[in-house]
């Protein structure tokens, strides 16, 4: 997971101390990045990508992707609302969450409850079985999170949570 | 592309006005992150999907993708390097770089050229063709960027970009 850290770390320490480094880490570090310095979405998409293969990696026990632990802590949050108010909340496309409902179905983490005031709505609960995995699921999260902040630094890590938290 | 952003908008314009919202958004906008709310990498994403989405879209024009663009620039701003220092510094995977240098090709937007030191690598130009798509292109990614800064405000743009260019 660090990849992206030494090659920075090595064209820093390369600029600055002259340290020898290998020949193709020190030729791709002196590429100029050009005009796509000033994308934002590049910097983003970069810091994105270590991101979810953190995130995997880590919880690769649980065997769990990013946005079935989203799906799972939602219905936690907010348990018996809809389908519908889920995808709404996230931005899941709706074929895309029903096959990821019916993933953690098949898992008997979750369960549906038809709605009585709308016989078409169903309700969505964590089951006693998806309350055990979810707290396995959290403990490893939060060590991707901690990771993710030894990464950044705790103080970047904290400026970017509260700049896009604040807009999102 | 301005669905999160007025989804937000009327969030707030319901809580803090009481203005009548469509049920469905209200109801969404109530939903609990629950513990999402601490995850960088969920926050991320959801920009980084709007980001590319309205690059895709401002850039149709050119039929052009995020990484094709990037790797456009990278040509541009180190004329003659090989495949191996651009897929190094892009992080694109080799593979995946091999097919999007072959598109660039078909398009007659890039050259490679024999490298006289080494016969088994190759180096990379733009051909005139590509510098004149370069142009148009680069002019649509200046306006994605506008976009993108009038959807976050100017403020928190510099603020991500600063922080997310020094570490990256």
């Amino acid at each position: 997971m660090k990849q992206r850290r030494s090659v920075g770390s090595a064209a820093k320490a390369n600029g600055r101390r002259g340290r020898p480094a290998r020949p193709e880490k020190r030729g791709s570090a002196k590429l100029n990045l050009g005009q796509l310095d000033r994308h934002l979405g590049y910097f983003l998409r970069r810091l994105q990508i270590w991101v979810f293969q953190d995130f995997i990696e880590t919880l690769r026990p649980m065997k769990v992707r990013t946005a079935q632990y989203s799906v799972l802590l939602i219905i936690e949050a907010n348990p018996g609302r809809s389908q519908a108010a889920i995808g709404e909340r996230l931005g899941i496309e709706r074929a895309r969450l029903a096959r990821l409902l019916h993933e953690l179905e098949r898992r008997k983490w979750i369960a549906r409850r038809a709605n009585g005031s709308d016989a078409r709505s169903h309700s969505l609960y964590l089951t006693t079985d998806g309350e055990m995995a979810l707290a396995k699921i959290k403990s490893l999260a939060e060590r991707h999170e901690r990771q993710l902040m030894c990464h950044l630094g705790a103080k970047r890590h904290k400026q970017l949570i509260d700049a896009l938290r604040e807009f999102g």
